[in-house]
């Protein structure tokens, strides 16, 4: 048996999210199909991080086990030809230790946030970012962001359906950077609770609006209490960049 | 009469270019049914450039006179409105003299053409750059370019179908700017011929490619013969950016 582990971009917008699910089509789903096609062996396919439907990747982590050699770069090939035409692409590949694991061995995960703030739809990103119709108070968005950074409980910010066993989070990052109309929100930690990027960008963006100010974003913290969230961003901008290991 | 002066953005993907055509949508045709939706008139849209199918803008300008009075802002809201779920969105509107004209009054015309160097396939990128699967090298691409700039006979540069008087035209400016494994190529000229962004970019990866020297470039030019054209890029990385008015 090889382990192999790959960096996958992925264009989110027709999937269910990464994780196979029952009633749509997954990223994880298409890649066990097209290392199934390659193999004839039923592949399990392990990634860094289960991403929500709709939400992009530029650099996850996975990996699969293979009994039937290969060279990295002919598995990479092999796969990017089987999983056209699907919006999927195995941009590395490499072989990796047996105990060495896309998701347990992961110690750092990095996302990107990306929101454009204009009156006019989105056309060529459309579905690759979210769109906010007045322009935000960026130093406002960056105050209350540094007020999540660190050591917290983050009640606030997760779904009703995370799976963690502890709400408490470390956030390494949680970075705003403007340039014209686009306003790209950084979030790194070594693990995120489910919907917490989404989450906290939502209620940055509600500082950005004018709506909330930053002190209320520590307020919504404290709360540690999910009806406090001001409002959850959608997929659209979201993207998980890469992932860290040791 | 009002004539307004409008900013349009669309992803070219859908359609078989700028302008109106029997066979399939256009982005004129859409805009044009927007306008006629909101006004009950028939109203033609004149733009600055027409773009092949697959050619995206950005800052496309155009422009279009009504009887009904309407304030821009007005207008761009309508039109935003009636164009969805097309693609194309109006990002700013004005009220321009009755002889301003979006084609005849432009005297600068500004593309960018986007590749991305690598093996894997695009995924939210696909039909939005030019893939190709290899490094360039992108200072004899800039030394082809620059033997592009200036008033020259760009008869091997042009369609078959160009219906242009004169093969001369006179390139500002021919930019190869590269950031990892993205490289653009911005062209900007009073006017340009039919395919000739394309033609002079195909060229150019030809000599990032090494298959040409930048040499080549200079013998193809003085060819002044569609046969010695190397190359023509696909529409996928073609962006027009911006029209000049005086």
């Amino acid at each position: 048996m090889t382990r192999f582990a790959l960096t996958v971009e992925f264009d989110g917008r027709p999937y269910m999210g990464w994780q196979r699910q029952h009633h749509g089509p997954s990223v994880q789903a298409a890649i066990e199909r097209a290392a199934h096609a390659i193999t004839g062996e039923e592949i399990a396919v392990h990634a860094a991080g289960r991403t929500d439907a709709g939400v992009h990747g530029l650099g996850m982590r996975a990996h699969l086990d293979l009994t039937r050699p290969f060279t990295p770069f002919r598995l990479m090939e092999a796969l990017n030809a089987k999983l056209r035409p699907d919006p999927i692409a195995i941009l590395d590949c490499e072989i990796v230790p047996d105990d060495w694991h896309a998701r347990f061995s992961c110690i750092g995960r990095h996302y990107e946030f990306r929101i454009v703030t204009r009156r006019a739809p989105l056309t060529v990103e459309r579905g690759l970012a979210w769109r906010i119709p007045a322009p935000l108070d960026v130093a406002a968005m960056a105050d209350g962001a540094a007020r999540l950074v660190g050591r917290h409980d983050f009640t606030t910010f997760r779904s009703a359906h995370c799976q963690a066993d502890s709400p408490l989070r470390t956030l390494d990052r949680l970075d705003v950077v403007a340039e014209g109309d686009r306003i790209s929100v950084f979030a790194s930690a070594r693990s995120f609770l489910h919907h917490q990027v989404r989450s906290m960008v939502g209620c940055l963006a509600l500082v950005g609006e004018g709506k909330w100010t930053p002190e209320d974003i520590t307020a919504a913290l404290e709360a540690r209490d999910r009806t406090a969230l001001g409002f959850n961003a959608p997929p659209d901008g979201l993207y998980f960049l890469r992932a860290d290991y040791p």
